[in-house]
């Protein structure tokens, strides 16, 4: 961390905070400069606030100089972590498709939407059973019965699944049948699940909170790394922004630095980042030319009458096309990414 | 909801739309326009997203009318609610003062600060046990034997207390020691917890979330009302910005807002929406300014010593003074207050 | 527009609004609803603002159902607008490249630029002659000087150019010596400006608003065309959030939104978005797997000399292997963007 | 300005940025510590840019401690800077009332709310005659009539006047009616305009940009005072955030933080920044209760009638009633704001 003095602090002030920096058994380092005093910290600085320092008398600022995140950090890893689950691969060379409907709604629903999505290049099958829903008054999922339905269908087709888990207690029940525990976005600074979904070895797809900034969602990771599951997935699924035209605002520069920030495989969900659905494909297809090792989307085989989310579903016959596009781009981007992106000094 | 057709809407589909309209068991109006046709829809829209309608060929936009809260909204009860904890009394009147350390530290620490803060005029005793924090690595509460030292410590000084509950399943052990539940900002739409707290008969002390809109917020007091629990305070602690030099956002225009569109109280937390020891006081005064009924507020009896939060905790001696303060403002706005602000037709 | 009364409005209030209506030359038509009454408004609403009704008695809130840009509409001209300068074409079926340093620092550095930048695939030539900078002690660029030498390099190469005017006294001399006069974020809403480049028949690059919501960038775009200049080229360069990880966020859903909305072309500024010379790559990708139209980006010869904005500029080589991949992307998508993504009804 | 090295930067690289540092005149300080390297730069670093240093191989991040502003801060002159227009004073122990119709309509209108705004207690009339508006359709003031009919009127009874001035080549016309010249949000970082204001000698009211930080607002003050007019007084007027509930979101925080970082003075608008008649008045009252020196309120002797933002506009018995209350607030808070508020240290 560094520590820099107000313009007229004092001698006196300085020795106070000298002393401050070493009870915290930090080694304190002081320059004097033109117009400001700073003060370095050397020392294992992990966990102490900045403003620790900035309430003192004569403190301007303090400025943290390390990331607050170590498991999650290309520091601690420097190659990509890959992720397996059945067959399908997350964090390889080419993007894994998950899809399926907002909601289980019935053993119909999501056993037609297991076969048409596993035809058109899903490799992973979504559906949610357990609902987070802003209204008291929405439907709320199927709860158990939803997911036994997802785990019949993923069966019956050959695809892991994916589904959300919002309740400590219920971390059991879904790990059970599904292979991939989902954190939704509302819940991404729940530590309380985080840590307890970081005691089970399930791969862990941990969306990005509504308003968290990057260094918050790879300390949400972190919660979950702690705890010994290194199985974390990163979902990049739209901000919040002054923008009210679409849900959210995709955030693709974001998955880009992440790549390089963390080893952790980066996906995206561009159907809560638009909300709309002629904007998911053109979504989905940036995610991936950003640097996205995948895509979560809602698919349902007759959106407008989904019970949830409807108007953001693709139709299969349109999760195919998109599937088609982001195939390509990929391709496209291959040959700079492998070399490039995720490695500046290589830039 | 009204539905807004494109320009160049076929007759087909208005009447596709009309027949989905009608199956949704509401009726439509049609009003035919110079360069649209709208659609008005009659009927209990009650958790309908308009999001149904606006993937339909044809629609151009669909526009919800009403408010999706009910039990919380000043259309179900026109008069304030007034919610009484031992001798304090929040929402009436005068403000409500609810101070205390960030986290229970010690006995000591609790004891100290308990009698500090009442003697400085606060009603309520505050003091973190479950403290849910960013980094996995930094100081995570003392947990129940905390819980213990603040119901000491209140009742040695003869004040109720409130201390956040962050996991569903410990909803019955803090209802055992503290008076208020508190929600966190970051919990706010983490609706198993909600529905807990729902379902005890605890007032439960609801943050805005960093992103949260003032209907998501008014959505989160209306998942603990549909549970049969009434007595939810709302606390505006500041939003998140595109501006970094303040900790948050302390939006007070909602405080306002939410007066007239509740009848819940609303108090605010002038310690989280800054960061800043030194806007504390400043964005306290103007809260109750601009109609918060009480302020919650980090006093630390040693703020450079806190083990979280003491850059933004206020000495008790601070915290006196901007009682005295606040009390004098409270004074000023009465006769407005009264009369006209949380009033529209009156002004 | 439609206006929703409240809950408890009286009679006299919907007459007195309902007289209100009628005065303003519009035709009110009464839907009585089981909850709220609402009316809907028939007419010539062009430019009536709904806040006219929101502050009348009874009123609870005035929806617009109408978009208040006519001229930059889809509604007033279906196909998309294509602009042609010199030899470049934007808006048409491929990607346009406009690229060079952010600002003409001697004519030696903008001739190398320029012969860099065409070899390696640009169409058009950028360099800024008159720079806003945040701060008045920073280079502000060569002036008329700067574009004599833009002027110069992009005849000897054979491309045409763009650069940034600032003042509507400017607008004659930039235009005497570029090809494309750009409107920069800070000035998206200087109206006086906007109204000067309007009067002009010379193309506009008109960058989206730091702030800006895609309808206020419309809007801006109608300034300029409602002055008789039909030739605005749309930029998307990053809006402002709350993450400050990357100096903007790039906003990849405005770009496929605004492609449906208007018919104007659309181009992406991936330096400005970022700010990080490690993710200009992609973001530009991401931005043209959208449906952005070109890109605009910094290139410079030697970016770590440059007298501003070096962080973010790209080598020309970088350039190079930008433009490859993006021309795979844009062929990757050609098939769903030509039947598909800017018509939501072929959805 | 502070330099961090990535965890493994090599010797080499360690060298070259050393090297660079010096090229800029600066002297560079190594620390190593346990996880990192940091340089310490010491010299004259006015307007270096940090991301010239972040771009280089083996940079992490660079990170500024100097505020960029000079002239604006407190650190170049440490007492309150009062501003003195006729018998109006702003920046000294009393609120500043200044306020009108947003646009003047005619010489009975201005002259109306003259006689009522004085009666009412304001100190500076306001009113618009170049007026910005989104929609090139709007109302866009009356330009020189307009001012001509605001002269009178402030003449007639006594009051200095206020109004915008949108283009740099209007300023010397402005400047013959009015005694303080406006620069509205929009423009905020419109240069060239500033400059021009800033070669006048009279007093500026700059506005706050809707999405502007703190710093780059006083930077804005620092263009008008670099070309040698300090008399800027700084106006808080809301912020674009994600909530639309509001028109803004009044920024009550930044009022109490600019008092300590700059001698400036610093007033609120809360007509902008709540957008709602019904807001307005717990608005004004929060901002001067954070420390605001002074009011400009849109007042309309019929608001239901104005041309312009009539749905924020004050009745003149509501702004009487609004003085009152500011009033009693301002003497609420002396005690505390005299001697402690704008004082860090003092806390």
């Amino acid at each position: 961390m560094i520590i820099v003095l107000q313009k007229d602090a004092t001698e006196k002030q300085l020795q106070d905070i000298v002393k401050r920096v070493k009870s915290c058994g930090l080694e304190p380092h002081v320059i004097v400069g033109v117009a400001r005093t700073v003060i370095g910290l050397v020392g294992d600085k992990q966990g102490l606030d900045p403003r620790v320092f900035e309430s003192m008398p004569g403190v301007e600022k303090a400025v943290p100089i390390m990331a607050p995140y170590k498991l999650a950090s290309r520091d601690a890893k420097a190659e990509d972590t890959v992720i397996l689950v059945g067959n399908a691969v997350i964090g390889g060379e080419k993007p894994a498709y998950m899809a399926g409907p907002c909601a289980v709604e019935s053993r119909e629903q999501i056993m037609e939407t297991a076969y048409a999505v596993k035809e058109a290049g899903a490799s992973i099958l979504r559906g949610g059973a357990f609902k987070p829903r802003t209204s008291p008054y929405s439907f709320q999922g199927l709860g158990e019965k939803g997911l036994q339905y997802l785990a019949e269908a993923g069966e019956a087709v050959g695809l892991p699944t994916v589904s959300e888990v919002v309740n400590p207690s219920d971390v059991d029940l879904v790990s059970q049948y599904v292979d991939i525990l989902q954190i939704g976005a509302r819940n991404m600074q729940n530590f309380a699940l985080l840590r307890r979904v970081g005691q089970t070895r399930m791969p862990v797809l941990l969306k990005r909170g509504l308003s968290a900034t990057i260094e918050e969602w790879l300390m949400a990771a972190e919660y979950i790394m702690s705890e010994g599951n290194y199985q974390v997935i990163l979902c990049e699924r739209g901000i919040r922004t002054f923008e009210t035209a679409t849900r959210n605002t995709l955030d693709v520069s974001a998955i880009a630095l992440v790549r390089q920030l963390s080893h952790l495989p980066v996906v995206a969900d561009p159907s809560h980042a638009t909300g709309r659905r002629d904007l998911v494909v053109p979504a989905g297809c940036a995610a991936v030319a950003a640097g996205a090792q995948g895509l979560l989307v809602e698919v349902h085989p007759n959106p407008d009458a989904a019970l949830s989310d409807g108007a953001q579903s693709l139709t299969p016959q349109q999760f195919r096309q998109m599937v088609r596009a982001v195939r390509l781009i990929a391709e496209s981007i291959a040959p700079e990414s492998a070399d490039h992106w995720w490695n500046k000094n290589a830039v």
